[in-house]
């Protein structure tokens, strides 16, 4: 008897937000791939909220367990995956989710190099180390049903696609980010492991953001991206088959203006 | 009791592709937006085939009807979109699919005038007429469960973001067709009117490049895209939801070479 | 004794914009390639203003010569760069400018059919028929000191780049231009031809745009762009060597917000 | 008397590409910005080589000074680049070159920690940090001629544009820094500040390239760019005024395939 698919998704933040809809039952059940039977392994920081949610996840026929960070950087993302792979080590892992970021809107001047580093630490180096970690387990899999080994997944943002007055450092991080994406999509394409990046173009409806935008605004799904909805996309990515994937796409509401 | 809804598409060759793919019952169970109930628009050259296909489709549940046009420009596609319109007034359009081309691939100076003329009669003019048939039609209509007006779709090709030595004719036509699409994204999305354009990255199995390529190629879904799933993603498109909806996307086989 | 050396210019306007400014003998000096022998040649419409112009650059050294079309269109671009060839028979172009352009700034659904088709005869049909003519004069030229056979630009705009809420018409045919010269650079680059296309992205100081936009902002080099200052970036463009030449820039004043 | 204009260049190589180019006098004299009276500050590893070439600069009327480094990271570069500053406390910077870069092809897998973390020291914090210094430099500036307090100018790739099969982590630190350049541009060009960035899509004829690619290769000038040519085009973005500057431009040579 094989194990139980596993869904990997590093950046959960208080659970409000991509990260937490994209692994939240209530949306698995929505789609065909991420069913009740999926285990979801979470990365993030903030101990305490993160084992509390992987608490709330598991109920019922879904497993879940929390992989706590200190800080987003190469080695303890290393760690975290290294440790989520030996908890279930017969379970294929059907999708990464990259979705940790560390973002600065600042002028160019006022950017220490503190944050410089821990920007470079979150978005790439970080990534690097879960695109590896996702990468070569994919490798370790036979295909599913859909021709596919994996999929991996990496939330960008408006800023992966252009530069801005208060974006130097973040957007920098982010181009990155869409960059690795696109070599690893062209790289492990041929081995049957889908890498896909979604551009979020507007602000997503999170606890944070509900603070200073208003509720208002987070109730109006033609300006505030609801968490769910991503997670959709995201889900319907990982559903693709691999006669027509898909490297990158867009998500916005209806009344961005862009 | 309100009309079942539409779909309607322009290009449908003889429904080997993604045009009869996007139109096909069997396809439309798949989803939830185009169910049985689903009355189906073709517009399309070729009378015989596109009637003969229509015929298919209406089986059942299902009502089809063929709308041939002689040439694809302006006046005729705006006059079998509104053919469309009178056959069923009081349906609502929840997709249209503007799936037509006139693909050369050739040497610059060997290109003709009149070919010039073609592509732009068939890849922009008729686009302009479609989408403005399409809006027009949108803009009388109410909201749906996702809060949308209607989609409007556009299928693009590699040639939509990359000029190439034999494409200057065909990839100035697939240039333009991505701009209108972004263009009408940005306009409409206020009205809850969602245009997206797909970019085709690849071979699609349809009859024809099957009989140049092989059926070998043809059935090896690495390297041949599948109709079927063009349409899936179409659907997908269709289905987003005002929250988060996505203008481009790019599909490609696995192991594609970009 | 070999002939002069041969600039031809479609888009000269009333001679205050891009069009005049890379033409006139004044800044002809400043730069090595079009120095003061160089002969002229000017496609536009308005026969009067165009044979006024003509005069104008015609003294001393400078040979200059109006060459008017009613409509930029494929048969009267091809007629007029037709009969610059013939003037100067044995003349080698070395700089063939495509300035030509209509513009409509529009909501999409008041775009009239006739609009569609005087964008795509000026900006798509009319630049295929000048760059056909280009090419092919390229073609039985030597190459110059610079490794060159001569070098075709083109006229961008913002609008090349991104379509926008009232630009889905003439973003469209920009997109089609920026194709075209991208598919131009790449199949004609190994024959030394060099292909090249300027993004202006601003609003350019010429007298149209000073009577809207007022004298104080086109005397302001912070924010409007000077015609003199694109000629420049032409006449490098034309310059650069084969060893490293460029396809695409992009220009703009120091304050604009982009 | 004010002190004679200031050109700044990280990244020197072994001074036969292009930052060497960019510094030298011989080219220095074929353009209007650098003149014979410009002194050039050489920031680079390899000590005893800048040393060299900063003596041989130091010829009749021009300064120079090495300032080398052992590593590429933010501390060193902001080191330097101050050390220059208090070497000439009253010059201008006109011009600063960031042409450093640390490259590396190779499988994503065989990507070292240490690699990844060199690459972003040398290609993204280096840059950061030098691009500070610059800017902070030209803000105490007064405008020259041009309108121009200063031109900052970075050295892209075709990894700048493209992530592919064996660039993972080269084309991350790539993109990231056309990013950077993209910000700067569009947050310091109201203080007159010029921030560009050349694409260079085509081998470059260093020593270096020349070892593997041959002399034949290097001695075509259709084929390898020859760094004069960049330096050249990187000297005409110095020139360009504020009425129409570029942030971004290709070059490559005649023959490459792209």
């Amino acid at each position: 008897m094989s194990a139980r698919p596993l869904f990997v998704v590093a950046g959960v933040g208080n659970s409000s937000g991509t990260g937490g809809a994209s692994a939240h039952r209530d949306d698995l059940t929505a789609v065909s791939l991420l069913s009740l039977d999926t285990t979801v392994a979470l990365i993030s920081r903030n101990s305490d909220s993160l084992h509390k949610f992987a608490a709330e996840l598991k109920t019922g026929e879904t497993d879940a367990a929390a992989f706590p960070v200190t800080d987003y950087n190469y080695k303890e993302v290393q760690g975290a995956f290294r440790a989520v792979r030996e908890r279930w080590p017969h379970a294929d892992i059907r999708v990464a989710l990259f979705n940790a970021g560390f973002a600065v809107w600042k002028p160019f001047l006022q950017i220490t190099e503190d944050e410089l580093d821990r920007v470079a630490d979150t978005n790439i180096k970080a990534a690097f180390a879960f695109s590896r970690e996702a990468v070569t387990a994919f490798q370790g899999q036979t295909p599913d049903e859909r021709g596919k080994r994996g999929t991996l997944l990496f939330t960008g943002a408006t800023a992966s696609l252009r530069g801005n007055t208060t974006t130097s450092v973040f957007s920098s991080a982010k181009f990155a980010l869409r960059s690795l994406s696109q070599s690893l999509n062209k790289e492990f394409g041929k081995e049957n492991i889908h890498v896909a990046h979604a551009v979020i173009d507007g602000g997503i409806a999170t606890d944070l953001s509900k603070s200073y935008r208003g509720e208002e605004w987070a109730a109006d799904p033609d300006r505030a991206i609801s968490p769910e909805s991503i997670a959709k996309s995201y889900l319907y990515l990982a559903n693709q088959d691999r006669s027509a994937w898909t490297w990158e796409l867009d998500l916005r509401p209806a009344h961005e203006k862009w």
